[in-house]
């Protein structure tokens, strides 16, 4: 990385005797300081090394998370918030100690309101557990970053996935939220209408602040009815190139389809060899398609005409349950079927997001750079939004490996940039991407970010050392 | 109003002698202290009286909006953007004094990137006008709040209309802001990546934040792909109850309807009596569906069904585009029909938004409120997002009428915000709706807009006195 290491002992404050105390009174045996709790909180998916807090409450209530944050303020002691712990850019770790505030037992979901096609969680439930609540309602959250993530964490993160090309990200799909602020008041940013112009937009100012504005309690959620028709399609080209072509076009016609995924040959073959399965080892593209069973039909039939004139392939289309689900867990099982390529590696990956016209070059010019890797690597992602991964299988007991990898990282990042994309589609800052954030908006930006930290939280108490140096 | 008027003569400032003299040679005949300008940027769509700025600039870059700003900066002085003076709640009237900044000369195109189905435009640049650049690539931006207003009003006011209920409001369709800060500093809030997660998110920070926290010169939108087939249909209702039920089916349903729009019986009988058109005096629904000519026919057959099943009488249905204007002609000259109801009159509008389930509950409620006047009144709106607005035709020479439309705007509020709803959908905060918006976030939530305010802002030059009290 091309900053300086936020792993610096010396920014590490024990945990004020007398805060041990108030939080064990209070909060009794879900107060820990046990090393095997304090290491279970101090990683995520990052490849960061192991930062465990000081200790960790588990709250139950809103009211408790406040507790917990107004303690922290009196001693002006460092706060985090976790959900599931499946951040990917050390989002989490206690790089200046801290009390850890695991949410995960904040997992009650408040209330559906189904004819407003809303639903109310606490921020610890998880995705998989919101949609299985739902089934009987005949609805579904779609917001799908692959991980079981926390609700919470989706809304810290400003997370997205496979589904965002058709009904966008978390950024579009939170009607308000409860916050616990610094000083330890509680606030609602806003009621459940579907739209409103009062006042400045604090839902999402709070979405995508990675845990340092405020810790996100409580969650309103749109819901969308389950289509009618689901159906799928998988189609290989002969060039990276024209699979894209393919996903441009579709998007420029309007074709409202609601999942768009590109596999690299690579990811392919490594799918195959985990899956015993044989398609062809090319550039491929997993679509779904929601809608009417006469819409999804046409949809389909759109974009097999499209992917023909691109030179597509073995175009395959199911739409019972069974068939879909069989097509795409290929896709879903990419990542750990990458894993596997190289046994006991460590995945880094990227996730640049590029204006949909620069996304055959940007992908082309990550396939240039990551060829000179001396390990392997594969690119997959979600192209109809113009977001991809290259995974990186790194060794994680080689320094040279892991600095190889974010010399690859940068030039791929700087590429995106170049094209007045993003560093981050979708993961977020973190620890990892600091240093991008600069690159990406411009130090007088970054000013504004801080001026907004600083008013809500004046003793940096909330996930210090994130997304920008105070 | 139930709080202390912001009209105090004590609070406004005449301008700086040196800063006249310092916009007057900078720029020219394009600095105006002229009363008849002054008059004519004074004034908004409100009922407020005039309250015309101390002199007016008119600027044709960002870099001279900067100058603007960064002068007036120095002098500690009010500065206020203008764009086409359509806001509804004097958000720009200037209560303190002030200089406009004059956004209406910045109206160019300044990249249209039909590939990334995107646009960057000039703030002044209008709705009607962007469309009509847009007409040769097949591309176009639907919000559409009826006024032609400029795009960086909609950003500011945080603007949708009737097509919302589809491609959803300003806030989702904007990908990136360049803003100048209260110092005078120009940024770029984001790139033209579709989605993104670094950093928080000051492009959603700045669209509704209705000039308080910095000037808005250019927008990065996003675009979408002329539909293929758009038809439009009419139907009326025996009751009001019938149709808001017909408009909650259909979305639970799915149905992607491009707009659903409700008019009452005393609309119907307003237009009927200014175009001359018989339509049957009743609550009625326009709608108007986009997608392909299959998929745009099934949708009016769904919405066709649903409203047998309501009792609606008179389905009319129109592909063709001459037949679909004639039919929404009757709703675009809704609000002008009202008004030749009672000549000489004053519209005031209310802008409550409710959770969709309420909405009968909502418009019934403001139905009973509104019987109570003395002068004439109507209901319409945005119904399939909840939204909708009673229209009162008071005489603006007389106090008591306005003290009494306001009354009743207050009870049609306090009940929306009694059922989890809004004071203000699309119109914003401005003057008009500061004691609301306490009522609905609270406090605390307002004295975290308030840090944001004064971080960003610390001598409250910006559009000082609107949405709440420093």
């Amino acid at each position: 990385m091309n900053h300086p290491s936020p792993f610096l002992a010396e920014l590490r404050r024990p945990l004020p005797a007398d805060l041990g105390a108030a939080l064990k009174a209070r909060f009794g045996d879900r107060f820990s300081v046990a090393q095997a709790v304090r290491d279970h909180h101090g990683r995520d998916e990052s490849p960061f090394p192991a930062t465990p807090p000081e200790a960790v409450v588990f709250a139950h209530t809103t009211e408790e998370a406040a507790q917990v944050v107004a303690l922290c303020g009196e001693h002006r002691y460092p706060l985090i918030a976790y959900g599931a712990g499946s951040s990917l850019e050390g989002h989490l770790l206690a790089i200046q100690g801290g009390v850890t505030l695991d949410l995960s037992q904040m997992n009650r979901v408040l209330s559906v309101n189904a004819d407003d096609l809303t639903v109310t969680v606490q921020a610890g439930v998880l995705r998989k557990q919101l949609n299985e609540h739902l089934k009987s309602t005949g609805l579904f959250f779609p917001i799908d970053p692959g991980a079981d993530a926390s609700i919470g964490g989706m809304c810290a993160t400003r997370a997205s996935g496979t589904n965002a090309v058709r009904y966008g990200t978390m950024r579009e799909n939170v009607l308000s939220l409860t916050v616990v602020t610094a000083d330890g008041k509680v606030i609602r940013t806003a009621g459940r209408a579907k739209k409103s112009s009062a006042g400045y937009d604090l839902t999402r100012l709070f979405i995508g602040s990675e845990g340092t504005l405020g810790v996100i309690t409580e969650i309103t959620l749109k819901l969308y009815p389950v289509p009618e028709a689901m159906s799928a399609a998988v189609v290989s080209f002969p060039s990276m190139a024209q699979a894209v072509r393919t996903v441009i076009q579709t998007i420029q016609l309007g074709v409202p389809v609601a999942r768009s995924e590109y596999l690299c040959e690579h990811s392919i073959r490594a799918i195959n060899a985990h899956s015993h399965t044989t398609m062809r080892e090319a550039p491929t593209l997993f679509f779904e398609f929601h809608g009417t069973e006469a819409s999804a039909r046409e949809q389909a039939e759109l974009v097999q005409a499209i992917a023909s004139e691109q030179g597509g392939q073995d175009f395959e289309w199911a739409s019972r349950p069974e068939d879909r689900t069989r097509m795409w867990n290929a896709r879903h099982n990419a990542y750990f079927a990458c894993l596997q390529v190289r046994p006991g590696c460590r995945a880094i990956s990227t996730d640049t997001c590029v204006p949909i016209s620069r996304l055959a070059d940007s992908i082309a010019g990550a396939r240039r750079i990551l060829d000179t890797a001396k390990f392997p690597t594969m690119i997959l992602g979600h192209v109809g939004d113009g977001n991809f991964h290259a995974v990186l299988l790194i060794d994680p007991d080689d320094p040279k490996e892991m600095e190889e990898a974010e010399r690859l990282n940068d030039e791929i990042v700087r590429l995106a940039l170049s094209m007045d994309g993003t560093c981050t589609g979708e993961h977020g800052i973190g620890l990892h991407k600091m240093g991008f954030l600069v690159e990406e908006v411009g130090e007088d930006a970054i000013d504004l970010m801080r001026r907004i930290k600083r008013s809500f939280d004046p003793d940096n108490i909330l996930n210090p050392g994130k997304i920008f140096r105070i």
